[in-house]
């Protein structure tokens, strides 16, 4: 059974905060291990992936077929179903259409001082890309991370996907072709992520790695933190449905279960003010669950993690959505734009039942990496904007340096930095005849 | 003398690799002294705090009086000369008019297929800014941490800064006031990060911090993450002056020395194909140095970091900027603006010789929290955008979800999440009746 919350209960907040707190995850402390590894791969390059490989995916590599040529990719997107095809070229071009939406402007404009003032964005050079091997190796999850680097105008894509006993997924190298990627490397772990920050002989580093991963990987991409950029560490997935009035409860009963499908750590709520409601989405619940190819791991989830709440009204539910900040809100309401405007924190949010929570995994067009575990209070999830950086811009003219640099001059002399000020005093003694104002 | 690098010499390569790899900060490893400080501070909330504050700042506070009281600050603010209030008042004026143009808009479009997508911004809700107290204690960092939150439109503002001895710095106070902080607290280190992240009996948690800090503070605050937001962790600061033709050595030498000043891990870096130029400033440098209230700091920064590199023109010393990607770039050349348009990576440009760094620093408007050591490779300058998150928006329709609603299916099937596809299925099973497009 789920938890079942009510807020009329006396004990709904103490109930409700314990479910806030809890750690959905164990966060193994791979830390020394996946250090150890960096460094060889620091010391050897080549060497130690071979090596690495062989041991971690009982893969026997060389410096040469590390990186998959061309004519593997060919031939392993020619091995693709043409129904899968078409549905990741419609996704891809659905993709791409809406993270170029997301693409800022420069901005230069000149105050009324006279100094030109703006900014201007430029692309990340090189990314790469973290793809996990085996079971979790999603190819949607390719053109997530893929596509937007490229919107965003990264001159080149590195992939690492493990393969671990040789297993390649076709979808992956098409999804990587599809994207637009440079180079795909059959690499894993932490030292694949050693490789993208580091560099080895054969790969050049890149600038920014994202991607999700397991524990060790990671742990990489926490350590190379600084010497290059890196996207949020994710957690487990969760959703949240809102929903009252005449919803079908199988719908909604197969999206909580489709979010605990993920794994044994996915979080799956339903929020809704009508009791009956619940009952029928829970009832649904179970008789689904048997029927599913993956029942262990939906139904572990569902068991440990599920819960429903039952709120006083839809108000309430908002309220206490902004405390969780899913991942995922799906808003099956009558208004569903009205209860959309009191939601301040949420990674992605679906309006109305028609709109499942797994198009977005897949066709709708925003990105499906998201920020998980209440970080959607601070964090969005991810866009254009992370393969970009922002360069200020400013222009003094004499007479603009005239008018605020002597306040520079104050402040840096406040603040004990006379150099500072001194560096600023000499232009204003050196100001030529300006126009009076 | 500073490191003097010509590219035309055969060793240059060497020599320039060598000065990007330098490491110019020890990292004390501070860890498990800032996880108990951060455990004791979850545990015993203001009582750790009082204590900690006694032991590290040498002040006996109690719970009433942690927070500095609207009286203090009124009577602190009052202290303030009226020519630095000034001053202050016109750099807290610019930096907010600058930072009000970043706000970014919601988006939201309807799709050929009647899908209709978007986003929407919201601020976070609360915000932490952490100040150094003593010597480094900044008031011109409170306004370029505090305005971009405010203009966010961040809910609640909390700033903590150490008073070591009981001293307090006016001014701080007063940019607090002027930039709209609800609260001032007079705790500092990895307590007042770990009090601002988990909350004490009298202070509520936020959910994000910034600012800069010592080993410590930087420590606590890479803790401290994923439970709150951080902003990047500071290294030491860094200028890169690229310059030609009839520039004034003086001022060149002043604004190489400014960066020098503020501590003897920065770096200042002349570049100029003008040998006749490149000896007049270190000339100039030599010839100020002894001048300075800061020679001592100034003068360690230029000996081991300070570097002159000849260039075989300002094309090759764009090229090799952006190698650096500097924190701070001056561009005192004719035509600032083309040399800026090869620039990639560099967190603040400064265009043209009358834009001295300094006015960056305090008054021009752009944020001078800027990317450290190589990161504006990848990272960009503090902005609005760090106090805003980001929620997609996703409304299909039935026609919608008839025309890709089946890719989702093939795509969540092909991954092996077959509660995903029935979620969809289930759907499409039951579309009502739609005109024919």
């Amino acid at each position: 059974m789920p938890a079942l919350l009510n807020t009329a209960d006396p004990d709904f907040k103490a109930g409700f905060a314990a479910m806030l707190a809890a750690k959905r995850e164990d966060a193994d402390d791979v830390g020394a291990a996946v250090a150890d590894i960096i460094d060889e791969v620091r010391a050897r390059g080549d060497a130690a992936l071979v090596a690495l490989t062989a041991r971690f995916d009982r893969t026997d590599l060389t410096a040469e077929t590390l990186r998959f040529s061309e004519t593997e990719i060919d031939a392993a997107c020619a091995r693709v179903d043409p129904a899968e095809r078409a549905a990741l070229e419609l996704a891809a071009g659905r993709i791409r259409a809406y993270h170029a939406r997301q693409m800022p402007e420069d901005a230069l404009w000149t105050d009324a001082s006279g100094a030109q003032l703006g900014w201007r964005w430029t692309p990340v050079t090189a990314a790469g890309l973290y793809v996990p091997g085996g079971q979790a190796s999603y190819p949607s999850s390719v053109l997530m991370n893929a596509i937007p680097a490229r919107v965003a105008g990264v001159e080149r894509l590195v992939v690492c996907v493990p393969t671990p006993g040789g297993a390649v997924n076709p979808l992956v190298l098409l999804a990587c072709r599809l994207a637009g990627v440079d180079e795909v490397w059959r690499i894993g772990g932490a030292q694949a992520i050693a490789a993208m920050a580091h560099g080895t002989q054969t790969m050049r580093p890149v600038d920014k790695i994202t991607g999700p991963g397991n524990a060790y990987v990671a742990a990489a991409k926490r350590q190379v933190f600084g010497r290059v950029g890196i996207d949020s560490i994710a957690g487990p997935s969760e959703v949240l449905v809102i929903a009252e009035g005449a919803q079908n409860p199988e719908w909604l009963a197969l999206d909580l279960l489709a979010q605990a499908e993920h794994d044994a750590d996915a979080q799956a709520i339903l929020m809704t003010p009508d009791q009956g409601l619940a009952r029928a989405v829970a009832a649904e619940v179970e008789r689904i669950l048997p029927q599913l190819p993956r029942a262990a791991i939906a139904g572990a989830s569902w068991q440990a993690h599920g819960t429903i709440i039952i709120t006083r009204d839809l108000a309430e539910a908002a309220a206490l959505s902004n405390r969780i900040a899913p991942e995922h809100l799906e808003l099956c309401v009558d208004d569903a734009e009205g209860l959309a405007a009191q939601i301040r924190h949420a990674g992605a949010i679906f309006l109305g039942a028609w709109t499942p929570e797994a198009t977005g995994d897949y066709v709708s067009g925003p990105n499906h990496v998201l920020p998980t575990a209440r970080s959607a209070r601070f964090s969005s999830g991810l866009s254009v904007l992370d393969f970009l950086k922002r360069s200020t811009l400013s222009r003094l003219t004499p007479a603009a340096l005239a008018a605020i640099g002597p306040a520079a001059v104050t402040l840096a002399m406040s603040e004990g930095l006379p150099a500072h000020a001194r560096s600023v005093q000499a232009r204003l003694d050196d100001l030529p005849p300006l126009p009076r104002p």
